[in-house]
């Protein structure tokens, strides 16, 4: 079953890239995350795999019985190869620590529409995710209340009146809810001006990172911007000022772009028909310069200054060209070199498709 | 007659780019300079004005005269504008020290052809230069050597029986001959050879030089490689000699070539590949770079591994990109951002129309 599921996966387009809107191109994706435990069971962190097959017993049932999940898919993690895991991960469907071994209870369950998934015994019980494409947190936030109000009316969760939520790690405490958008953001890169502007955030008790979460390095002018802090607020205030403040971002992006566009308009055509060169012509290509060239594309159709590739297109790379993949697509393992030679000859033939 | 003159070079292709042999393309060009002064006259090094006007007048009325250069032009430097000179430079029809200003008696007398040309009041005297394209040292001597024997019926030059030519600078007493050829090199370079290679010669009494000779940078794997004494063999033994070196490189290059195809083929395409996809879509692109991708482009149609582009578009913009060409087609001083900018076009026009 899991293989035939994942296969199914690899055949349809990530449902955060898909039908995404060409006038809100900055913001790529947005995603909500809510952190839940089974009150009355040890938390994942130091609970024994007896234990965690319990929660996952109990929580798979009930997804399952009330049909949380539409046509749900289950992937016990361990079952998994390390490309598959990656694969998963390459998709936003789950996070890295659940790509690493550990116990048997550790389940991974998606809707069809591969737009939420529930880890099961991950740092928490259950860690469900809801993701979108574009700046829409919160049609997500009235989303992922419904399906958390649906499991509490089935599951009692481990809740304390005046702190709200329990989570193994004490950063989640509360609502549980780490909100973030996935921004493309090349104009700032470009103009120098990203440091500035990531500063003057983290001071907001807003977070800036990698394309995979925490810990992950920043490739592809691609950053996640989410909330800091889980409590003292309510979700819907949470979400407000992510909101806001992304929205400045973007507004700084924009600002940036239009800047670089009358002062520097060489400069930035000259990024954009590098990236599409090389992209295009290239033997050996790494997914960080992938990522980085694509970006730039993106940036190039939404300034309508680049028409050689579609949004559809360069969406469609984003997710084809990573490592796991292009395994997937080649049916094996592949070495780091094996790999780079595989996304340029993708990559040249999609681009000299479209040409 | 100057202006009118220069602008007519600009037309057709320089002489030693033109017809190039395909199966001879690593050596780009050869050439062979003479160095000689006339009997009795103080050299240019340390000459009045007015001596270097009498040396101007004697030689450019005998070589006129004896139709030593078929339909002469004759620029006096001083009279030349600073893209003028570089113009020169650029199409090796003279030496860097040549661009600089001077004596009022210091004039390039060029043939019709481009092929032949004599500076007067250089370092010595006379300097004559003959360049043909490929790796054709012995046809240059037997040319250059008939209009040496043309000149010295007619004037008598500096020379000491045991010594031979006199010059001002003792490098050169003896034949006074550099002959030196071009090569492209990207081979070796890309192998990581070329320094070991290098080396190796230097043991030899040969000397391996940038693009513009002594003192220049190499850049675009591009190499000059000429003879070191001028003393203690004749002319034809020099020549022999190097002519032999010379091959032995070129066997070194060919061989680095067949190595990376071997071993390394993609990398050696997506260095084709690169060069060609940022030459296409750049919009800034500095002459060095350019230098680089076309010595590249070269390899990739000698190896028959490139075919968007065949020899002659090559070398046509291998001269066409450089500083004072591009500000020649522009009429006017181009800064070194708008020359940037107006290669990158040239190109991309150029390599958009012959895709």
């Amino acid at each position: 079953m899991n293989k035939k599921a994942i296969d199914k996966l690899l055949l349809h387009p990530v449902s955060w890239l898909a039908n995404s809107d060409p006038n809100e191109s900055i913001a790529i994706s947005s995603r909500i995350k809510l952190a839940r435990n089974l009150s009355g069971l040890t938390f994942p962190i130091n609970s024994s795999e007896s234990e965690q097959n319990k929660v996952l017993s109990i929580t798979s049932s009930i997804i399952r019985k009330n049909k949380i999940l539409n046509n749900v898919m289950e992937f016990n993690i361990n079952s998994l190869s390390d490309i598959d895991r990656c694969f998963l991960l390459e998709r936003h469907l789950m996070s890295r620590d659940f790509c690493k071994e550990g116990s048997g209870g550790r389940c991974l369950m998606i809707n069809e529409a591969e737009s939420c998934s529930i880890m099961i015994n991950e740092e928490d019980h259950m860690r469900t995710q809801l993701i979108q494409p574009g700046l829409s947190l919160q049609s997500i936030w009235t989303v992922i209340d419904e399906i958390d109000n649906r499991l509490s009316k089935n599951i009692s969760f481990a809740y304390n009146k005046t702190l709200g939520y329990l989570t193994s790690c004490p950063t989640n405490v509360g609502t549980g809810m780490r909100a973030s958008v996935m921004l493309n953001l090349p104009g700032l890169v470009l103009a120098g001006h990203l440091d500035a502007v990531v500063r003057g955030i983290s001071k907001l008790g807003i977070v800036v990172r990698g394309l995979y979460g925490e810990g992950s390095e920043c490739v592809g002018n691609l950053y996640q911007v989410s909330n800091q802090s889980t409590l003292g607020e309510s979700e819907l205030q949470i979400i407000q000022r992510l909101k806001n403040i992304i929205q400045q971002i973007i507004n700084h992006e924009k600002n940036a772009r239009l800047k670089l566009l009358e002062t520097k308009q060489n400069f930035l055509q000259d990024h954009i028909g590098r990236a599409y060169g090389v992209m295009r012509y290239s033997y050996i290509l790494s997914s960080k310069e992938a990522l980085n060239s694509l970006s730039i594309l993106r940036m190039g159709v939404d300034m309508k200054m680049f028409t050689l590739l579609d949004i559809d297109s360069i969406n469609e790379l984003f997710i084809s060209t990573q490592p796991a993949h292009l395994q997937k697509y080649s049916l094996k393992k592949l070495t780091l070199a094996e790999r780079d030679t595989l996304r340029a000859k993708i990559v040249r033939e999609k681009l000299q498709k479209s040409s």
